[in-house]
Parts: C-alpha cells; sequence; structure tokens
C-alpha cells in the first residue's frame, strides 16, 4: 500500500471519462470553448457568490500567479514556517511577484492563529522602505500537517487581515480535505471569512494536472490572466484543463474523493493507534502523522507499505497519506498483518 | 471544417489509449516513475545522440524556460519578427530570463537568413555594458509561417552562432511538420546543425498538453529543472506528461500525424488554387497563406470553413491551419461546394 | 576641445560651493534633512504646479525607477529606436519593470510624431494577453539626436497617450537644454502636454551624479520610493542629492548652463558650417551631428578637437557635444585653426 | 551630541579636498578616467593581492549587485537575522538575484558561528528542485549590533563554506571599524579567510556617497560590471566615485576616521558604564548597544544627545554610534553634565 503521498495516486474514473468524451471533436482553444465557459458558473454555484475561476496545471503556479496579483514585488507575504509556499515551491514566490518576501512565522500543527498572526504582524519593525510590510497572509487548508482550520479560526485570521488592511491567500491543494472534514459550505471557510482567492486543488485528489485559482475579488482577473500567460500556464488547449475541473466538481467527485482519502486516513489512523502508535496531532484530513516504535515500522516496511520518515517532527514520527483511490478494505488486512 | 489552428485539434488515441491504461494504479511523483524514466532513452534514440529531456505542458514554458538557461539577465535573443516567442508570447522571455532582450529582425517568410543574421549580429552596435549584446539566436522549425530551414539552412545559422560565439535555440512547436516534410532525421535539422536545445512540440499535433525541452548541450539539464520546479511547471503526476510524450514519439506516431497534416494542407492548398487562390509563399508544412477572392473568402466562410484572415502579410491573405485530425475525404467535398 | 559627451565635464562651482557648505556638519540621513525637504516646494515653483521629487544619482534610475511605476510587468513602453532606454540602458526597462517590452518605433531625428504614434498604437495587435499592449509612451527631451520637442509637439503626443489611456513619459536627461532652446516654462512642455512623470537631468549640465524624478501625478511617489529603496537608489547621505540639486535648480544655474551650452554648440556649428560641414539635422540643442569631408574630421583631430564618428547617421557624420562649461572663446580660435 | 547614526556625518576634509581638485577639467566618463584607472592598484596593495574594485553609490547596491554575481536566481544565501540584507534593504536581494532567498539564521551578536553555520546548513532539508539551497554565506563585518569577526572565526566560516561549497561573502559597511579594531591586515579577514567579494564601506565612515565591490574572485567583475549598468548604478561621472574612494583609502584616511570613531565609542561607552549604564555585549566598533535607567536616558536627551532606542534587544537598550566626526572632547563634558 502506498501512503508516500496523495501525488502517487492517478487521476479517477469521472476525469477519465470526461477526457475520452472530450477526445474526438475539434473545438476553440484558449478557453474559447463551451466547457471552459462553464467554470465560472460551477464554482460560483459551489462558492455561492460570483467568483472567477483560472485554471492552471499544478499547485505551484495556482499558488505563486495568485499571490502575484495580491502583493507587489516590495510586499511580504505572512505565512507559516511548514507552508507548502516556504518550504516546497523552490523560489517560486518571488519570481513570481518580482521579488515579494514570505514572513514565515511559527503555530501548532502548521496553523496560523489569529492573535500570534496579530502580534507578529504589529511586532513587523516599520522602517517604511527600509523594510518589507506585510501586504498578504497565506494560509493552507488542509495544512501540510494535516490539520484543518475551522470556519471561526479562519474567519479570526480574515479579521486581523482586515484590521491590517492586508489580503487573504489561501492555498487549497487540499481544500476538498478540508471541506469533507467539516462539512461545511465552501463559502464558509473562504469568502465568509475574508478569503481574496485560493487555489483550489484538484490534482491531488482525482484530477491529472489541474488546480484552479478561484478570485473571490474578481477585480484581479485581469491580473491573473496576465501573470498566466506570461508564465506559460495558459493552455492551448485549454478545454482538457476545463474537462478535469468540471468532471472533478460535478456531482460532488471532489467530496466523494476527498471523504474516502479521510476515511482511508482514519481507518488506517486506528490500526497504528491500537498498535501502540501515538498520533502527533489530530488528523483532520487524509495526512497521519505518527510516532511508530521503530519495529512496527519495519513490519510495516516489510508488510510493502509505504511511507515516509518526517524528522522534523522529532524522530521516529512517520508520515502517511491516503488518497482518493486508497483501498480501505486492504487497510484492514493490515491488521492481521501486524497481528 | 476548422482550419483556424491546429489548436483546435482534439489529443490523439494512442494518447487517450496511454492516458486510460496509466489510470488505474500509483507511481511515484515528480518524475520518479518508470515511464518518465523512459524518455531520455526514447528521444536519444529518435536524436542519434544522448540527450536530456525535460517535458512540460506548453510550448510557451518550454521556450522560455530553455531561453533561460542559455543567455545571462543581460543578454539578448536575436530572432525574427514573426518568431512566437516575440509576437504571441506576452512578456513570457524577459520574465523567465530575468529581463534579456529580444532582438529581432527580417527575413522572408518568417525565415532568418545566414548571411542577414551574420550581418545583424555584426552591426549590433557594442558599447560594452551600455548595450545588450546577442546570446542567442532563436529559430522556429516549422516558421509561424509555415515554411521549413532545410538542414543546410539551419547549418549555416548554425556556423552564424558558432563565428559570434553565440548559443542556437530552435522553437519546435511544429518540428514534426518540418521533419514530416524534410524527410530527414531529427539529428540533421538539431544538433547536427549547431543547435543546442529545442522545444519539442506534441500539444498542436496530437497530445493534450505537453512540449518538450530537449537539450542537446545536456550540462543545461540542471538550470532547466530549477527554472521549471520555480515557474511552477514541474507536475507532480510528472508520468502524465511523459505518458502522453511516450505515445506521441512510439511507432513514429509524431511523424504520421505530421505527414497527415501537412497533407491536408497540400489538398487544400490545391483545390483554393484551382478556385484563383494564390499561396502567399510555399506551404511547407501544415499552414497556408492564401491570398483569396473576397467573394470565395465569403463562400468557404458559408460552406461552414473556419480560418483567420492574415492582414499582416498584405490584404486578403488568409491562414489555414490542417492538423493530425483533418479529414482529407471531407477537403475533396470542398471542390463541389466551390463548384 | 572635447565635444565626446557632455558627460566629460566636471560638476559647476555653484555645485562645489553648495557642497562644501554642507561638509561640516550632521544632518539627519535619507532625506530627513533641511535641505532635502526642500526639494519638492522648489519643483513645484519652477513646475508651477504641486509636484513630487525623488532624487537618484544617474539618468538610467531616473528613467528606470520612473517607468517601473508607469507600467505593469506585462506591459509595453512605446518608444523611438533611438532612445536611450532602448539602446543605451542595458535591460535596465525589463529589469526594473519585471519584465515590461520597449516597443520600438521610427520618426524623423529621434522624435516620435503624435500621427506615425497613433497609427503605431493602433497597429499593435491586440490579441489579449497574447501580445504586449502598449501601456506607456516615453519621449526624450532634448532627443538624442539634439532636437528639441515644440510644446504643441508634446501636447499632441499627450493627446494620443489620452486617446488610448497610455502613461507619458518624459526622460529629460537634457531637459535643461531644452527649455533654454525653447524659451518657455517647464510646464509647458511637461504636465500642460500631458506629461505624467520625467527624469530631469543635472548630472551632464553641471551637476557630480543626480537626476531627479519629477512626478506631476504625485500619487506614484510610493511606489517610486519603494522602487528606488529596493534598487540601492536611496542615499543614506541623502542631503548630498539634494544639496547638488537645489544649487543646480537656485538662481537659474540649470538655464543659465544649458543656454551656454546650446550657444557652444551654435558657435561650433557656425565655424564647421562655414567649412562645408553639413547639419545632418537642426541642432536645437547642445549636440551637432554634421557631416564633414574626412580631411576637415582630421585636421579637426589633429588640432586635438575630441568627438565622435556617428556611423548610425550615415558616413562621415559626426557628433559634436557642447557643456556647461565649453569654452566659447577657444571655439572662435578654431576658426584660425582650420582657416 | 548626535548619535543616531554615523549616517548623519558629513563627508571628511579629505574628500573634499579630492573633490575640488576634480572640478576644474574634463575627464572620459564611464571610468574611463585616470583616477577611476587607479581603483584596482590601490585596493590591490592594500589587501595584498589582485582584486576588481566596482564602486557604486550605495553599500545596499554593493551588497546586491555583488550578491546577485555569487548565487543563482534559485539559490539561498544564509546570513544573520540582524544582517543588513536581511533586515534593512527592502526586498533587494531578490530584486538583484532574480529571486534568490535569503535563509536567516541566530547567533550571538549578529554573529554566526562557524559550527552552527555548519549544523545550519546540514540541516536545510535537500528536496531537490523542491527546497532551495544554500549557495553562499554572507556575514557584516563589523556587525549590525557592533561585534567583530576576528581573523579566526571569519576562517572557519570560511572553511565551512569550503566544505559545503558556497561561496563567501562579507558585507563591509563599517569594514574599517572591524580593521581598526582588530588592528590586523585587511586581507586577514577576507581572501585569507575564505571571502570572495565584500562591499568595502566608505559612505558611513568619511565618503559622500560611495562603497566599493571588491572581488577577490575577479572571474566575477564581469557579471558586476553589468548587473551595475543595468541596475543604474554606473556613473556617467564615475570618475567622482573614484575620487572620493582614491581619497579614503590614500594616508589611510579611511583606518584613522574608523580609529577615530571607535575611540569616541569606547570614550561614551566608559561614561556611560560610569552611569550604571551596561554595555549589552562588547562594543568592538563604533556602535554602542547599552542598557540604561530610564532617568538617565531622559537626562542625556535633555542634554540635547540623540540617539534611538532599541528594543529587539530589550527594554532599555539604547544604540549609540559614534562617526569619523564625532567631538571627542565634548564626549567627556558629558560627564560633568551627568554629574
Amino acid at each position: 500500500m502506498n501512503f508516500a503521498s496523495d501525488n502517487v495516486s492517478p487521476f479517477c474514473p469521472e476525469v477519465l471519462e470526461a477526457l475520452s468524451a472530450e477526445a474526438s471533436h475539434n473545438a476553440p482553444a484558449y478557453g474559447g470553448d463551451d466547457i471552459s465557459q462553464q467554470l465560472d458558473r460551477a464554482f460560483s454555484e459551489m462558492f455561492d457568490t460570483d467568483v472567477a475561476v483560472i485554471p492552471v496545471a499544478t499547485g505551484t503556479a495556482a499558488n505563486c500567479i495568485s499571490l502575484s496579483a495580491l502583493v507587489t514585488p516590495y510586499g511580504g507575504v505572512v505565512c507559516h514556517h511548514e507552508a507548502h509556499i516556504n518550504e516546497d515551491e523552490s523560489t517560486g514566490v518571488a519570481f513570481f511577484t518580482g521579488g515579494a518576501k514570505l514572513l514565515p512565522m511559527d503555530g501548532p500543527t502548521a496553523k496560523l492563529e489569529a492573535d500570534a498572526l496579530d502580534a507578529f504582524i504589529s511586532g513587523q519593525v516599520n522602517r517604511g522602505v527600509h523594510s518589507v510590510a506585510p501586504e498578504c497572509v497565506a494560509i493552507t487548508q488542509a495544512t501540510e500537517l494535516g490539520t484543518v482550520y475551522t470556519p471561526a479560526e479562519v474567519a479570526a485570521i480574515g479579521e486581523v487581515c482586515k484590521k491590517h488592511d492586508l489580503r487573504l491567500f489561501m492555498d487549497g491543494a487540499r481544500f476538498a480535505n478540508a471541506v469533507a472534514h467539516l462539512d461545511c459550505r465552501p463559502a464558509d471557510i473562504t469568502w465568509k471569512a475574508g478569503v481574496d482567492a485560493i487555489s483550489f486543488g484538484a490534482t491531488k485528489n482525482g484530477a491529472m494536472a489541474v488546480d484552479a485559482i478561484v478570485l473571490f475579488d474578481t477585480a484581479l482577473k485581469s491580473r491573473v490572466e496576465q501573470a498566466r500567460k506570461r508564465s506559460g500556464h495558459l493552455h492551448s488547449k485549454h478545454r482538457y484543463l476545463a474537462t478535469q475541473l468540471l468532471a472533478y466538481v460535478k456531482n460532488d467527485v471532489w467530496l466523494k474523493n476527498a471523504a474516502h482519502a479521510n476515511q482511508a486516513a482514519t481507518a488506517l489512523a486506528n490500526i497504528l493507534v491500537e498498535h501502540r502508535g501515538t498520533l502527533a496531532h489530530p488528523a483532520d484530513g487524509n495526512e497521519l502523522f505518527v510516532k511508530l516504535a521503530p519495529e512496527l515500522a519495519d513490519r510495516l516496511r516489510a508488510a510493502g507499505v509505504l511511507f515516509h520518515a518526517w524528522p522534523s517532527l522529532g524522530a521516529d514520527i512517520y508520515r502517511f497519506v491516503a488518497a482518493w483511490n486508497t483501498d480501505i478494505a486492504q487497510i484492514s488486512t493490515l491488521k492481521n498483518t501486524l497481528g
């Protein structure tokens, strides 16, 4: 069983079916086709408000292009040290924004806390042009450590942003897992809580290669489209990004896939805890961080289970990520394997 | 019939079949999978030399990332005024290179001529740090006007580059159409002629969304991979770029598709010429630029044929682009339609 | 006699005196000092309107920082092929703007003509995000070929900018020479004619190292100050930039210096024309472009006169630049030397 | 008395004299003059090795241009959290390098310690293209907190850099104060200790506006000159940068000025300590960080003494900076004032 990452999963049958259906006829390029034209409406319904949707093929593109429309080249982006934009996207943010600086801070389980955020921003020495002023806060939902912000937590962060006149961006690479966990409306943890834009992840959760920039401030659309083009992220056969995305959000495929992944993670957590594993922190979504006796880790590996050690959280901590296609029945067989 | 662009075509059955076969199992992310690992070998065989292959989803990404590894931020890229990088990629080259400048020049049918190029480069005033020194020449094969450089023509340009110690890059968005037209080995118009790197187009000619950076100077690989990552062009499910690409080059699908498109363009050209259309210049590949009587253009449109006026080449000039899926039999029916 | 450039001249006595007077006491850094605080008022009086003044040490900095506040990273700057920003500032514009593209066009004697400009802008193919849209027009006053726009000519260009909703920037490296030639108010060729910002040159015309960004749209001030800081152009001992600049504009030193240089150029022109030299075009300011018989050029060189050949204007064309310190009496001695 | 910063001081008499002597004659522009040509030799003698010297007007320019030649746009620059490049130069490093990332770490009194540095670098998670790899270490000598690295401490850092194949850069804005304190050869704390390039400060210590990039790896010269030009830091009247710099290094003016400033700081420290002030840490150079009873701070202010609170070091901590022109005799009068 492969818990190395949700990136190892293939794309889901609904996406394959939709792509196949689009494989036999011509259509206008660069988003002029019927399917691309349906995106704004589909997402506006999902988010209970008018949004602009700009699909790109990767989460890094979605994050960095969004941020390039939210900050100046001289500005700062406050984020958690663990944030994907800080730890896993090379120098992407500086590249796309023309030099904006990440201002990382701490917080439990990769979450920013509103009070600490308020203090951090207030404490940024303001020496005018000499120092970098925060212009945006970026949070990840679900976080890189598998935890989920409640609507109230996001709203509190939104209030801090409003107080300091900052933008609020959400990296939603695993947004579906968060919504499935919270059982809330997408609006509750986004624009209603003060979020200006999100990257809405699909790739990890059933698509082949598409994440969507969703703009609640639709005035940003033109800048995002310009930034997308010049960075080579406007696909000529744009309809295939749109096709994946529509298939993913239709009939709640995105929620079904995420709920499955979350459930698989829970099933695995239960078994590991039974074998004296200890969760490093609550597993809200599809990622587990568990302390395991080395001997147990060895037996899992011997049973063909793939996962990563996560030394930044401490010795003997391991990460397991479930995906939309994780076989829950097979997880229960682990019970027997481990004895 | 849709001759608006080859971008309007869908992806081809071989690509669909390959993607479908990869839709049901897990595999390592970011290029660690078996299929991604086959790319270098497959392309090395095709090019009769060791190459490094880095796939990305768009031609703009392939062009601009390549150029970012070939020039400094202070350098110049000599190209034709009609070049896609100059006319159709926004400010992509400056963005990816950190400020390098395009130095456009003229030439018949969008082709650079070696002698004129030599003179142009020699004529660039060299005021040291004040002016921008050419560091690279970029040509497009087949060109944006549907013409094709012969191996001797590319080699002559390669000689000029060598003389001036410049890099040579080839935008190969329609490389397949050029090779199909020339009936040569890919090597003959690339590294054997002095080309350092090409963007090898697949999207227009049968893929869904993949073009490959092919490096003949494999020492550039690390820079290209860093530039790909930071610009958001490294796909987590990299195998699907690789899958498309392998299906496209296996069994000469790429050549078969291109030959079909070229043949369709020729078939259409013949009919238009019979109706007193005049080719603006030879149609080597899958693009036609034809002078038509307004009345003929109207009748084509009335018959449901899609194509663009091309005013930059003159009044009454129209562009028709055939693709891998253009129905040649249907083209012959135009004969009857037009009477 | 040195006519190689006005850059070869030293700084003028008024500047030396002012700097000396500021050499013996402490004062706040970064522009908090009394002298720096006087700049806005002094220039507002000179320009008959409220302006914001941001001094920097070089003309390239003044030009590029200004443009970075006038265009987006995806935009285009229309200028003349001969423009300093196009020919002499390396890749500065792309660097400071984050990738904006120069869109050079032609025009007689390095001047843009309003009608041609209108046509050029209208003729820029607009393919949305694919092409680069003009966002700003940049003109040089006096031009790189020593000609001067009349107030009416600038105003006509301003009208074109307004029509197309573009910004208008003026490279005023030799602004003083233009005003001295026109005998107009500075306002007549700047904000009253639609100019948003100028670089107001001082270095060539009597300062040591200072040019000023003068903003007629004072809302740009914050962006300019941020761009100045991050590019290393905010001087800690800012008062010495301000000291030079104030000494330069007080008591019309700037106009007196420029009038002298213009007069010296005229005196030289007269002598050269007497010896069958031919002006390539009218010498409005302090630069002459003259066609000389090779034998005359040789005799000038033999007499110790320094000047440059200017092959881009044709064979046997030479450039002579007079400065604020050119000895007019000595020019008349040339008469005797040349016989 | 003004201890707000050494930036509040004017330029010194030797610089004024030298500038005055250069104020009456013409000379080639852009560094072609005799004085500019003397820089490399003068600094090579001072540093006991062949160096290349590129003067610019500000320390931020010297730092950022240097770094742009030492790292790739994808690389990381390890520095102390207190580093000027991290805290006081806006987004300059990202701007000049095209996106390189500062990787700040801690250390006592703003100094990096070799062992901690080694551990920090080793601890940077290396996920290939996903993470930012350190490419350069930047230290400040004297540090932002007024402490000085010994030759052995720099050499130990140099060894760490060599071990990890990193470049070593030194921000020498107060290099003179460090050398005066250590009473060593400049070589001992630079190239002999593994430093590739330094910014050699002059502005704070007696010049008007010039700091020099000094390259021990002279192969970097071309890149630095290109970066200087495109960023608007190449002065046309380059000789005045060179004039300041030569006057500053001739006859050990730089050391004399720095020794004076250091001595003034010591004199002030003694008086403050007598009044129960406590140094936060040793004052090696010309900067003091002192804990003062609020009542004493008030009395100093009442006596017209200017200085800043420094809350980042703790409550009741104040910074005092002496300069080349601080009146030591006047400092002793403080004794009486404070009683």
